[in-house]
């Protein structure tokens, strides 16, 4: 191996509007397109590496100083990411304002400016490790240690969601769309019927054994009723309830009581290690999070008050491949848990959790995945759900390759972008049909 | 990348007995000889990789199994190990009973199957990412995500010691020594004035800054006497005091008392979770430990109880490099320090320890090291300690070679021994110099 050809000799970035289906959530529902960033490391071999992650502005300027920062780095040199983007732009006033803010999507607990920058140096350390899997042939769970599987469970995702983004014409065309964005033809889906229809679909194409609905959009007894519904539909299957922390304590318990007798686990019922301490100390159901322990430094208190029995790894949140091999270590070590989460995605990020959840014994519950709701995508070949589960890639790196001319088109689409897009707000995109909306507070039940 | 070069294609174990100074422990004194096991991984590519673990009879069982069991398996598989260490041969009933009894050296806390089988597997894991990363031309600090740091602080191991074993010349000549144990020219080390000698040689020799000082040997006050003499010698050097577990929780707290203002940590200074707790509670001098926390079962209740402020990794312990790597993360969201462990060990451990301390962040104590103890080794060139620091190396593998005349003396000398060196036994070396004498039962003051 000829050293100088694992020196990173280009960063380029390319920023991208993706299509996203109106799916509901407690903030509010999906933007007609959502911002993701799509990271290319060039070596001076010449190999590609890829990685990709949230596109909204501030995680871009991170990117971007990250970017200047690693040319002349080896791609194997990935544990010294995460100095290096703390001091190659310090993140400013400005950012860490922004960070004081909800996350994008609303849905990550509280965001701080370390949270940002781990989501910014999961894609560099994905583009890194994909680089060095093409450079030595080698599939990107060989350098995690090997897989423990040949195959990973996904979980069907179901939403509620309406047929079309408002103002798109009913048959899915542009046509009176201000946003220009075509319809899918999954549908209407607002009572627990329309849940059952779309996970009966999405067991037909895929196979998916496990149903997450997203909830915390219509008042608990309608959600209820909907994982009701499924478990009569599909006997003994998991099922699991999300509401995004959208419920009181009491709420909460209310719901497990319900529900106790067919949920695999309750996720983020309530906000707050608290709440959901409470919540676990009353319940024998299984409480699962992605929202009160987002970073090893939430690990300890949420641990030492046994507030979760799950919890749900993402690589973009915990920075990167290695790090979420280190939060199932965790897991391991304390007895919890470990599932994964998702949120909106492409095939970049998709084959990355596929090839770490490969690596990971740990891994007891099927992934969240938000990946068949994308119908674009900048990779050459979409992977295909077979029984629920993705197969994982012997092929070097990530096992996936970028279409250049897809991923030119939805850049284009995010420079054409007048910026009201370029920034994921879910309560925006609701005001656009319910211009009264504000994101609600929590508990709202 | 050809995949089945990578493959298994044979494993070689040969267990040695290799030449051990009479250095003194609570336990008794280490043998004349005692007993490793090179392991070498030859893949079907022809590369072969080394590792080193502990050479005892039940190890040595163990290592057979595996190395029996993982012809086919690539050597980029190590998280499969674990697995196929517990299948290959579920530990037998001698087995269970064996780790019922304190460990090699008597020094690793409470012996388990478990503990037994992770020493083991980290010699193949050692092993594995060694011919990886020869055959892919890259060192194994780059498999584990790439070095932090250049350099690795170690620091000087002192030991109240005997000039030679009973019955060895005081030339250092073999003549007249049952054993055949050529002796060094250390000279004894039984009093303040003899350790100060000692540290100052090793200042001179490898100018390692920090000093460990074995304790539990002689009465509390002669080894606080002798740390108050280094703390002379050596003022503001980093000093440590580990009398493995020898002292009642207020002894501990009366050493600390005394040695507060010297100490960089005291280590293990009584047995278990619960004193060591006790003392942690009622004293500022951090308490360090690698006989509480020496597995991951261990580390829950040791953390919640404000155990211990630094853990000496040990990749041995612990099951290997990426093991180590998972042991370092869990202290950095406990916000315990960390540092490392070593028992008595030839260059193909310290090259692994080195490598690994490289890609830690985290590790911000020296390192411990037995090998300027030892006079041999089975690597061609023995590392040399600068400035109290190894160079970290970036050739491919951990970056050393068998030297096999070597290799073979020292198997020659395990093969010719009658059985009763073959296990290490600190406490039957010490009877041959005191018949009466019994493996001191703790606290023992």
């Amino acid at each position: 191996m000829d050293a100088l050809k694992l020196l990173v000799d280009e960063v380029r970035l390319t920023p991208i509007l993706i299509s996203d289906p109106p799916l509901l959530n407690v903030q509010g529902v999906h933007q007609p397109f959502t911002p993701r960033l799509v990271v290319e490391v060039i070596t001076r071999g010449g190999v590609i590496g890829l990685g990709e992650t949230y596109g909204d502005g501030v995680y871009l300027d991170l990117a971007r100083s990250l970017a200047e920062a690693l040319p002349g780095h080896p791609v194997t040199d990935v544990n010294s990411l995460f100095g290096l983007a703390a001091t190659a732009d310090p993140v400013g006033p400005e950012a860490e304002r922004d960070a004081a803010d909800v996350d994008a999507g609303g849905l990550r607990g509280v965001r701080t400016a370390d949270k940002l920058r781990l989501s910014v140096v999961s894609a560099f350390e994905t583009a890194c490790l994909d680089a060095l899997g093409k450079t030595l042939g080698l599939p990107v769970h060989a350098l995690l240690g090997g897989k423990v599987r040949d195959t990973v469970e996904y979980s069907a995702y179901l939403f509620y969601r309406w047929a079309a983004h408002p103002g798109a014409g009913p048959s899915g065309g542009p046509s009176g769309a201000p946003t220009g964005h075509p319809a899918d033809d999954w549908g209407a889906a607002l009572d627990p019927a329309g849940i059952v229809a779309q996970a009966r679909r999405f067991d037909r194409l895929y196979g998916f054994r496990s149903f997450k609905l997203k909830g915390g959009v219509f008042e608990p007894e309608r959600e209820i009723a909907a994982i009701r519904a499924l478990a009569e539909e599909f006997p003994g299957r998991p099922l699991r309830l999300d509401p995004n922390g959208a419920w009181s304590v009491e709420t909460s318990l209310a719901v497990a009581r319900e529900l106790k007798d067919v949920l695999e686990y309750l996720e983020d019922p309530a906000s707050g290690t608290g709440a959901m301490a409470e919540i676990a100390a009353r319940t024998d159901v299984p409480l699962a999070t992605n929202m009160c322990v987002t970073t090893f430094e939430e690990v300890p208190e949420a641990f030492a008050k046994g507030a979760v029995r799950i919890v749900l790894c993402d690589h973009h949140y915990w920075g990167g491949l290695h790090r979420t091999r280190e939060l199932a270590a965790l897991c391991r070590t304390y007895g919890v848990g470990l599932s994964m989460h998702s949120n909106t995605h492409l095939g970049i990020s998709l084959a990355a959790m596929t090839q770490v959840a490969a690596t990971l014994p740990e891994l007891d519950h099927a992934c969240d995945t938000h990946y068949p709701w994308q119908t674009e995508d900048v990779v050459t070949t979409r992977p295909v759900f077979r029984a629920g589960r993705l197969a994982v890639s012997d092929a070097p790196g990530l096992g996936v390759e970028l279409d250049r001319t897809a991923l030119a088109a939805l850049h284009r689409r995010w420079l054409d972008d007048d910026g009201t897009l370029r920034e994921r707000d879910d309560a925006a995109a609701m005001r656009v049909a319910d211009p009264g909306w504000r994101t609600p507070r929590v508990p709202r039940w």
